[in-house]
């Protein structure tokens, strides 16, 4: 599954990043997590209790006529691996904002996902030179490297002006 | 809490609620959620295991200073909180997009949180007759009545023309 271009091990590593060091362009890939009946009416039954995420009885009757992950529990797993992928080393993710956030496809008990991020843009702090923005797309695929979710993140990092931060 | 305008009771009732019975201008309040120590390292341990989310000792040298809740926390606990709230009674909610998200103010142990949403925009689908568009911007506050989080939703739902749905 390894495709040019992609690191699938942190990249980061265990050192801090900095807002200088974050190149536009650069792209990290995750690792997988696996969707089961199980795991997504775990989540569905504490966060999104809706019929087509509570079981297949219900969901059959349902919007979609079959059992699919709520969208909210992709884009959780999704945020676990970006965390797992350390695209910042030990510097934390830390969102400001999401600029939208895509439904693509339903995600189906078996669906293996990963997700794919990119930064798009670097922008600077007006107010806080010890703070810069860096702007990513998050796609998260399936096991048929089909989008299920596409995401544009708003970041905030510390430069290199800031102390160091776990 | 009760605020003129909104109602905290679930507006739709158990009857579905078509697209074209909703209007613009519509609003729901949701009941609340209090957020502690324990759900907050429980959320994160699992979505969001970055230092600021997982103990008292490793958020006071994190990026915050102090433990506060995963963002991915708060659009879930928002989401649980709408869908009791059943905007569109036995229709369930069908996110397409969310346009924006944004992370309005830290959520700390012992906040507690509720969600106002109000209908901005009414779509017709343009491919799909039996399928119809609104736009909802969803603000969750706190005990303190301010903005922690911000989202707009684009979602979708059956008009008078499609079958019924569960």
């Amino acid at each position: 599954m390894a495709l040019a271009g992609f690191s699938s091990a942190p990249i980061g590593g265990n050192a801090p990043r900095y807002w200088e060091d974050v190149e536009v362009g650069e792209r990290v890939r995750s690792a997988e997590f696996a969707f089961s009946p199980e795991n997504i009416v775990a989540f569905a039954s504490r966060y999104d209790p809706q019929p087509m995420h509570l079981s297949e009885a219900t969901a059959a009757k349902s919007f979609f006529g079959e059992l699919i992950a709520s969208g909210w529990q992709t884009a959780c797993e999704t945020f676990r691996l970006m965390v797992d992928a350390r695209p910042l080393g030990s510097t934390p993710l830390v969102g400001l904002e999401i600029k939208e956030l895509k439904f693509e496809r339903p995600v189906r008990p078996g669906d293996r996902i990963y997700a794919e991020g990119e930064v798009l843009e670097r922008r600077a702090s007006k107010s806080r030179p010890e703070r810069g923005i860096v702007i990513m797309r998050v796609v998260t695929k399936n096991q048929s490297d089909q989008p299920v979710m596409s995401q544009v993140w708003v970041a905030i990092l510390p430069t290199r002006k800031a102390p160091p931060l776990s």
